[in-house]
């Protein structure tokens, strides 16, 4: 594969030093910096693609399915000015109607474009905009039916699709996430499909391990009919964990992903450990015993690491689901995380305890919290073989 | 009324560029953005004034009791370096004599201005030095007594009286804060008078709604004579509490104004809301119940800005009157007020969920702890049509 | 003394505006700013030095026991990046055989010294190489020898001994800091040496004030034995701290030194505070108790200051001897010292209540918790004349 990339036209929207600093000194310098790496392909670990759309390799339906009503960035900054989910084409859960007809949810997006000044989504949004469409004026309600026009035909051309994206964008290898109970079906019929782009899956195992994940005891019983072991016990419960890890690499996976509230770890005895989980299967739970359970079991997927050679990557400290009416009327990850004030120096010690000095494992730590670098994160990874940092998702503050 | 400002002359203590970036390129820019906001009238939401100024027009004093014995953010930062509060001239409640003579408590502040270098406090003061009385040479003890003369000869012009600055600082609207008892005679005052200056009142409840304040039980005994309400029962307190709202709006507030040493917020059951308000105004309450009750009543004052369309401003996070020796001779509001860590992403779900998703709802959240903005307040902002950011007091870390 | 420094030649590794700003505006105003600071005497209150080294003025050993063993900042850095401590020649307490040739341990220091980009650490050991031995290219695998050589020749030469380089680097004077059981035989052989250098030292209590401390009970009775109190009382014990601070001072201590992994102070009453001494020295203390009694010692400390003169500092917040498997090989202090969040308000104000408004006491608060300064430590610093703010430890951040 030739890394390609569409060209990036000049347009006022995008202008090409526009994320520079402003000294002309600094700014030779990071211009030169950049040019020194803008070329090179892009290996995206944590991608948020849809295997889906690679495996099919349909067109994009049109330009709102594509950049409003999927993302929650863009939806809920909407929301929280006084547009309601409703008229922005939200599916409701509950049954409420919702507006269907896309040139309604673009015009009324468009209206409102520019709330979003100062924010990384229209930085990504008017790059996607000028650089992929050509568009050359900030989006308002004016030219709304233009640009809609514009993207909508540009979809339908081959350029346009998946794959051929893929490759102009110069990707090397994405990473998509699935759960733990996932046919990993695109990723097959990916690979059946014999395209040399290379999409690789993760194991995503919350809706298994957090005991507050909704139908959490239906899942763990899932779990254990697609794997054949008992998940009535704790035994059977792990090593149905190392066959579906096995699983999953079979398609590409080189990561497990884990998103927790805290940062919580735990290493208990076996006999504890089995104490617990039969507590949180069978018994009722305390608030403190879930967590722990979560925590224990960011633990056990270490251990596993060092035996299949998985990533452990860790997503700690955002509050899910803030938002009651929301969440009851649109259902989960419709952007209410609210990132928290984690605590990792104490939270992460058993965890750390246990596997933080082998040199070959690898545990990838994102943040929310920003203040946290330095202080503790910075200090922890400077410490601990097995620790490396992530990035924090900065789209999240928009 | 034509917004006029004075004029502010060039003097060394205050050069034109003295806040800008000091790369040209950056401060070119800069200029340019503060040259088109200078000019607009001042819209002052949270004015720290006093509405007996406008009220009674009387020329200002002298200038130590302009500059010095009014402001926390001066005397006790000289108090921190070990200048006496008694000899400032700063009353102390216990009886101690204090130093009358305001020349005298000049020469003090004076002699001790350099302790104000890198400060905010001196960035104003030196603002207010050079554009109101042309003071061209920083403030020490050589030319204390000049500076005095020069000050103190303004202010008896009809020029340096109140509404002829507000005037010609180009105010449009000023709010000031009383609380719940106030009888806002200075309003009063001021509506009968004629002048053409807008100077609005604020809702402050803080003394009838936090059972840790001095005197709360009788402050409530005297909600209820001042309202022909029964305070001593739940709904006659909340009824008490909207017959002022209402007086208050006659004299213009369009907000109310919360002081919390947390962001807690609450929402209980009216049954459980009635046991706790007898509990805190007739039992033993814990500190727990305390700020409880403060985080049932903002949920309250929220409920009650629904009918009645007033802000709801939240200042949650500070811990109040700290010193524990100048508490006990000076009283409350002497500066000691130390921001604090605030947690807010659980703190304010309660209310949150009670009414975050009202668009006819107004809520301001200020905050002294700038770590929490970008981690927290914007995301929860970005989430909650009713939830706006307020700035946060530089001047208090001085 | 005449305090001279050694001439910092031009060097490719340390180019004299490396530290500066980019822009030319600011460069050229922080070079006017450096140059005018840079001739000064070093006046270092917390150096980190060994006395000894003073007392012998023997020549330092070779290149690796100066800049790699002793230095945990290098080492553990290392080790997280995979590099085995053992190879790198720390001693193991428990036994393990570890690298013992200096030109071996150098060479695998060397050939990681890459790794060291961007770190302060970097910054340091560069201006080093460059500025006492003219390095002019960054260590490598390549120049290891060479460079092994050129620093090995030069540490035997007069000019490289302590008290030599002290004159050079233009110290006015250093502060060590011994523990309290220390018989400050070094600064006993410096006094009497006739060397006209200052070097003072620091009280460093902490082996008898913190129950968490190894060896804390048999440390308390030799206390008790090298001051002849009884110190299973508390009254002999505070006598016997008074007596070793008096000791102190005959060497040269201004201050005393105090680590804890919290701010927590306490001020109890006396019996309460002697029931507390009780339980540490003989009962079964829990975390809590123990936690106690260290802020309890801080407010003693504080009184004594009152009476002997001594500044008081404290660097709270660092969670010590964090990663197990090192602490049960190598023992304490080994660099995993991770910075945590840490609460100062209501931590700092039983002491403030206490002695905080006293003119003629010194408090020095240092902290690893950037976020705290301006939200935090700035406003109380602001309002307790006895406090006073020192810095972080930025190079515990590489």
């Amino acid at each position: 594969m030739t890394p390609q990339r569409l060209p990036a036209p000049t347009s006022r929207i995008a202008p090409p030093d526009r994320l520079l600093p402003v000294d002309p000194t600094a700014r030779a310098i990071a211009r030169r910096l950049y040019d020194g790496v803008a070329g090179l392909p892009i290996v995206s670990p944590h991608g948020h693609t849809d295997p889906r759309w690679y495996a099919e390799n349909e067109a994009f339906a049109d330009p709102s399915s594509l950049f409003v009503t999927p993302d929650h960035y863009v939806f809920r900054m909407l929301h929280s000015q006084g547009v309601s989910m409703e008229a922005l084409g939200i599916p409701a859960k509950d049954g409420t109607p919702v507006e269907a007809d896309p040139r309604a949810v673009w015009r009324l997006f468009a209206a409102h474009y520019h709330l979003f000044r100062g924010t990384p989504t229209r930085l990504w949004l008017d790059h996607a905009f000028a650089a992929l469409f050509g568009l050359d004026e900030r989006l308002n309600a004016a030219n709304a039916d233009a640009a809609y026009e514009r993207i909508d035909v540009a979809l339908k051309l081959p350029a346009y699709r998946p794959r051929a994206l893929f490759d102009a964008f110069g990707i090397e290898v994405i990473a998509t996430t699935e759960g733990a109970l996932d046919d990993l079906r695109w990723h097959a019929q990916l690979a059946a499909s014999g395209w040399k782009g290379r999409v690789v899956t993760t194991y995503r195992p919350d809706a298994v391990t957090d005991p507050d994940f909704e139908g959490f005891r239906a899942n763990v019983a899932r779990l254990g009919e697609i794997t054949a072991e008992d998940t009535a016990t704790w035994a059977g419960y792990l090593e149905a964990h190392r066959k579906r890890r096995a699983f999953f690499k079979r398609y590409g996976a080189t990561a497990s992903d884990h998103g927790l509230p805290s940062a919580r770890t735990a290493n208990l005895s076996p006999a504890d450990a089995e104490r617990l989980f039969l507590t949180v299967t069978t018994g009722a739970p305390t608030a403190d015993e879930a967590d722990l359970f979560r925590g224990q079991m960011l633990t056990e997927m270490a251990r596993m690491s060092l035996d299949d050679g998985l990533v452990l990557q860790i997503h700690p400290g955002s509050r899910r689901n803030h938002n009651a009416r929301v969440f009851a009327r649109f259902g989960r990850d419709m952007g209410a995380d609210i990132p928290g004030r984690t605590d990792y120096v104490a939270a992460l010690k058993p965890l750390l305890d246990a596997v933080g000095n082998e040199t070959a494992l690898t545990i990838i730590l994102f943040t929310l919290d920003e203040t946290a670098y330095s202080r503790e994160l910075a200090p922890l990874a400077g410490h601990y073989p097995a620790l490396k940092l992530g990035g924090s998702s900065i789209r999240s503050r928009a």
